[in-house]
């Protein structure tokens, strides 16, 4: 249902029914480790290409998404997918060994909660049984396409961040009252937004003002106060964007209580060093999302959680032929399920 | 709303208040010239590059939907767009000229009905007031991006397609009985199909069984006489995948009358020597559903057509990596309007 603007309520309380989120070495030396169902000691996974372990990464989570809500993947009306890879070349192959109704999506870094309201929307608008939504990133894989091979070992600049090696994914149907699952609530639909921005070493210069953009919406659009959410987790804007939103905040008198804002970049590696500003890639925010947060969420930690997945859309093409970086944010909101029906 | 394993019925009948296709140099000496809003004479379209071609096309493309819609950008609730390039990068700089809330897709050439499909479902879920999906594609940026660079020269075989120029896009919103507008009935989503086979230069292959599969599909979850649609359009599979699916729907028994297939890889150029095995890319289904298909509704010489898009998910990357070509096909039915109100 159309709310405001750009965004949607979910009345009937789609649940996040399972989730997954499998990462790799580096998300295993990060203070989330354990939120992760499978953490990857080697870096390419036994496969013979980094494109080829990104792939089995978002294989692996999806079939372990799917054996957490105790179905086959026969069960499943529609996988929604996107990654950063060329013509979302993972989700494809993964929607290819799934075999099942696939919607391609892309929205960068904010791929997942893109998919998330879309699978969200379809529940709630009966318009699917069961949705899964999922992303993936690979730091290697990452880099090999829109930096450099890492074997240059080029320095970077500390705004640089590191593309998280994750796939997340979740399984959204509609709310039956049963067990203690999350609840997604309202989404907002983010616009493309570009400050003109060109470094790739700065994406989280460049995508603050998005988030920015997509935050407000979405406090006009429900008319919320600003102290409504528990929790609100950006990113992955790492360190330095993390900074600009608050700034930004500051500046236009949108007064959410400073303590509530966490950023998925920051969240990931905490003070490891060698990450740079934080996390980033498409399974940053997605990790966060359905690992720390679903915990949250169903130990009762918290009861309300507004995730603004950020997105860099840039190609190294329009890189190279200096165009500047467009970027996007896109929000949902997560809620303790806990004995609330539609 | 749900209708059997992967369909979508829309009860409110969504229509399609406006579209604009705008094409290239070629798409003007085909049959279907005179179903463009405009025609461009220079491939390079004033631009620098052959990806700010494809980039300006889609936003004039864009425009002039807007405009043939008597609406400004701002009544627009959200934008539904992808298209060939790495991480769709035209679309993506659209999104960001037209400045409204945006969703990026990706489904290759099946791009345009997996636009028209999330279109119809959110405007019959009461979930946006107007909905713009849109997609491009331009011949020479394609070449560069997939295959050779065309000042090589290089020579192809008969089974290849001409991706077309243009852009195309359409505008959904609530059906209220006004005017002559199409309105969109049902949508089905594809599954992944891979035959394992892996030359780009024989899409058509490829992608006739995706097409086949969704007919199927479609037929199977609405419980359609085969004969239901006065023209079923599929692409872009050209001469040698149109082929190639008419022999399975023979072999499987699917007694669609063989008159009633078209296929837009074909209808876009006829007999225009030099496109081999006909059109293909992200405008050839567009333009063919946006112009050819809207005139054929409005003025009543069809009244039902099931266009079904199909789409080689194929990157560079993973064709250097000897990796067999994913396909898939989404389908959407539209339907003569007048006087159908939901």
């Amino acid at each position: 249902m159309l709310v405001g603007y750009q965004s949607w309520a979910f009345p009937s309380n789609p649940m996040i029914l399972s989730t997954a989120v499998i990462g790799g070495p580096m998300e295993g030396r990060g203070p989330l480790a354990d939120e992760f169902d499978l953490l990857h000691s080697d870096l390419r996974m036994q496969q013979k290409s980094w494109e080829q372990a990104e792939r089995m990464l978002l294989d692996e989570t999806c079939a372990k998404a799917i054996e957490k809500a105790g179905l086959s993947k026969d069960n499943i009306t529609f996988f929604i997918a996107g990654d950063l890879m060329n013509q979302i070349i993972s989700s494809s192959f993964a929607a290819r060994t799934l075999s099942m109704p696939y919607l391609g999506i892309f929205g960068a870094c904010s791929t997942s909660m893109e998919g998330l309201a879309l699978a969200s929307l379809m529940i709630d608008a009966d318009s699917a049984r069961y949705v899964m939504t999922g992303t993936v990133s690979h730091n290697a894989a990452a880099e090999k396409h829109y930096r450099y091979p890492t074997e240059y070992g080029a320095q970077k600049p500390p705004t640089a961040q590191w593309t998280v090696t994750a796939g997340g994914a979740a399984i959204v149907t509609a709310n039956d009252g049963s067990g203690n699952h999350p609840i997604v609530t309202r989404a907002t639909v983010g616009r493309v937004i570009d400050m003109g921005l060109t470094d790739p070493f700065n994406m989280g210069a460049a995508m603050a003002p998005a988030a920015f953009d997509t935050l407000v919406s979405h406090f006009r659009d429900f008319d919320l106060a600003y102290d409504y959410y528990d929790l609100i987790i950006t990113g992955d804007l790492g360190k330095v964007g993390h900074r600009i939103l608050l700034d930004l905040c500051e500046q236009h008198d949108v007064p959410v209580p400073r303590d509530r804002f966490k950023d998925a970049g920051m969240m990931v590696y905490g003070d490891i060093p060698d990450v740079w500003s934080g996390g980033s890639g498409c399974g940053c925010s997605a990790s966060v999302a359905y690992g720390y947060v679903q915990r949250q969420l169903r130990e009762g930690r918290v009861n309300r959680v507004l995730m603004v997945a950020t997105g860099a859309l840039l190609s190294p093409i329009s890189y190279q032929q200096k165009e500047t970086i467009p970027c996007i944010a896109h929000a949902a909101a997560m809620e303790r399920g806990e004995g609330r029906k539609s």
